[in-house]
């Protein structure tokens, strides 16, 4: 296996300033392009700490993408460190100059005297275009190692990795071949839930199964050899047969999805939301294809004002769903009821009927992922009910205390 | 300078599947505390890469913090890398072994014989108690680099960094001594904006200023000394000014200043949210203090419902603040008018008057990034109002194409 390594630079990441989205990209993308990194490193903007960390990656690896450091300011030393670990000198790019002048002629400036530095790359490096920066790149050999040299803004970082630096790889290393990836979507279990349920699968030789947590989502990553699509789309459904209770969305994120079915449905929604106070409406109108069905919200704090009396939790929401729902004219009403402590009560009001539950946080949650997750339960409870499934399911973070149905029959 | 690394293990954070918030996480934490991290790495399961990056970081560290490969799976590696790469045994901990049957038994489980494995301890290394997991830790000399090991999960990792490694390194190193750190908190401008207004500033021996970027928020942080309360307050004074503008909170995030005011001013919200649908109505929702007076929003989707007839952008927002003041009769009403394109409006009708602006994005923001500007204009209006401040100003990533006060004399 190829051994290829990626060097982040600069004092803000290293000190955790700013979080490094350039990294995790790069690796994601070089996994599935079939040249998955075997390290990462990130060094501050010290002269000396730079030239020594190149040195190291040379002897240990084959390619080093280097991201950062090449700018005009001081602060920037990437391209003197790496002609001094080459031991080389650096020396003028005429044809850059004159893309560095062109550059600021166009927005009608002189070039600063600080961007010439931007010009000067070491002798014998293969200049690499930035189509939409000041900062060109460039691949060079130190010590038998290829070093690609990137800038650290992430626009011009991905353009040039995706342009030039992948396909560079693709020509030198045609055995190569990418990955193709399908994705499970799935909430309210944990990653040993969802590995206890796949382990025992076994799949056919170039697949594997990955994990990807945030919350409230865990993905589960299919990868295998591009193209067999059919081999892809059986094992996608054995997957999914799998782990059914807790699929959210296939190929497509929650969220896309639910606006999908939203839209196909025509179905007009209202919303009260007593502890997620507006983040049901986020969620829902992040979508653009949901966005013209729920025009008719409110976001309730303190005070309940559709009549509904505050009293046992699950009565409460549930009323209050149904009278959101009447007030509004909408088809469906989405409740959010209140949260007292760990426990809260949400509700669904439909053509078909209403439907309430009070659940209770497992664990310890921050405000903000309590909210994630409340909402997260009513937009699924929504997806259930779009796609005819049964509303209540058990999660694994959170106890259902209490449910109740009332169909339509009995609403009258 | 003490040369401290840090070596994150895993393929799920070296594939970039989870981000690494142990990682920027020790940084910061390190920093503050005088021992600022020189070199950060990541690789992930293979045995072999394992012990040549804890060999290469031996010879060019003093300090050594491993993170992760703990756990009792055959995927964690670090124990026995580590063993390998000091050329020592792996020895029973009957120390240990006797803990992890406690913890289980105090669970009512008998203890699963892979759990085993994380009582074997490199010989000659020193254990670090984890009060609340089956992972200990352990320090040891690798080629005179001193290195400990520590679990990963995020809450055992942290409690053990903050309560043994960090006191240990001190009682070591007497002489290294803390930062204090100042917050201003800044919106609306950039972080080369602010440098050409700071970088003019001559900062006493010690001092010295940070940036930290996330949208919407730029940090400016001061560091300095442990304990010159008076120089350090003198020179937050004095930053202030010369970023005046663009100060949302000092010390405090801003969300957490505005529910203060607030507060403070006991005045009642309503919102109507044509283009954040919701995002505003959380925003103010995630401070305890400013909870109880945004009890009455409506989020607005598609159709405006208080009788406002589209027209003119500003027009039309401004008179939807006063219809929603009105309508909920609360004492403020902000409205995020109509995003049409890049260009969007955003009102203010107060007991005082009311204020509409209408903004262009200079640049290409995601979806996402938009509606959090747009809240984040709505709340420095707010927070403009609450604190006598003048409600119009330039933020430098949107252009104010047109503005209109009406003083409540106008109203009537």
């Amino acid at each position: 296996m190829l051994k290829i390594a990626m060097l982040s630079t600069g004092e803000e990441v290293l000190h955790g300033d700013i979080v490094d989205t350039n990294a995790s990209w790069l690796s994601e993308v070089f996994f599935q392009q079939g040249f998955p990194l075997t390290k990462r490193s990130t060094v501050g903007d010290t002269f000396n700490g730079l030239v020594e960390e190149l040195l190291m990656l040379s002897f240990n690896s084959e390619i080093v993408i280097v991201n950062g450091g090449l700018g005009p300011t001081s602060d920037d030393l990437s391209t003197e460190a790496a002609a001094v670990a080459a031991e080389v000198e650096l020396e003028l790019s005429p044809l850059w100059l004159d893309r560095l002048q062109q550059f600021f002629a166009a927005r009608g400036l002189a070039m600063p005297e600080s961007n010439r530095k931007q010009a000067m790359l070491p002798k014998g490096s293969v200049l690499i275009d930035n189509p939409i920066g000041t900062a060109c790149g460039f691949k060079m050999l130190i010590n038998d190692c290829v070093f690609y040299f990137t800038p650290g803004v992430p626009s011009e970082f991905k353009r040039m990795v995706s342009e030039q630096i992948l396909p560079d790889l693709q020509r030198t290393y045609t055995n190569v071949e990418g990955l193709d990836c399908g994705r499970i979507y799935t909430f309210g279990t944990s990653e040993s839930g969802l590995s206890d349920k796949l382990d025992k699968l076994h799949l056919p030789q170039g697949y594997q199964l990955g994990y990807r947590s945030y919350l409230p989502y865990i993905e589960v990553k299919l990868f295998g050899p591009k193209g067999d699509l059919d081999t892809r789309l059986k094992l996608m459904q054995i997957i999914h047969k799998l782990i059914e209770t807790n699929v959210v969305s296939i190929d497509q994120p929650m969220n896309d999805y639910v606006g999908q079915l939203v839209a196909e449905r025509k179905m007009s929604i209202s919303l009260a939301e007593r502890s997620t106070h507006g983040s049901i409406a986020s969620w829902l109108h992040a979508n653009h294809d949901a966005q013209n069905y729920c025009g008719h919200g409110w976001v309730l704090g303190g005070k309940v004002e559709v009549g509904v009396a505050e009293g046992d939790l699950l009565a409460e929401t549930l009323a209050l769903a149904g009278a959101t729902k009447d007030k509004c004219a909408t088809d469906i009403a989405i409740v959010s009821g209140r949260l007292i402590e760990n426990t809260f009560a949400v509700s669904l009001a439909t053509p078909e009927g209403e439907w309430g539950q009070v659940l209770t946080f497992n664990r310890r949650f921050s405000r903000q992922d309590q909210v994630t997750l409340i909402t997260t339960v009513c937009s699924d409870m929504l997806r259930r009910y779009l796609s005819a499934k049964p509303i209540f399911v058990d999660y694994s973070s959170l106890k259902r205390e209490k449910e109740m149905h009332v169909p339509r029959s009995v609403l009258g």
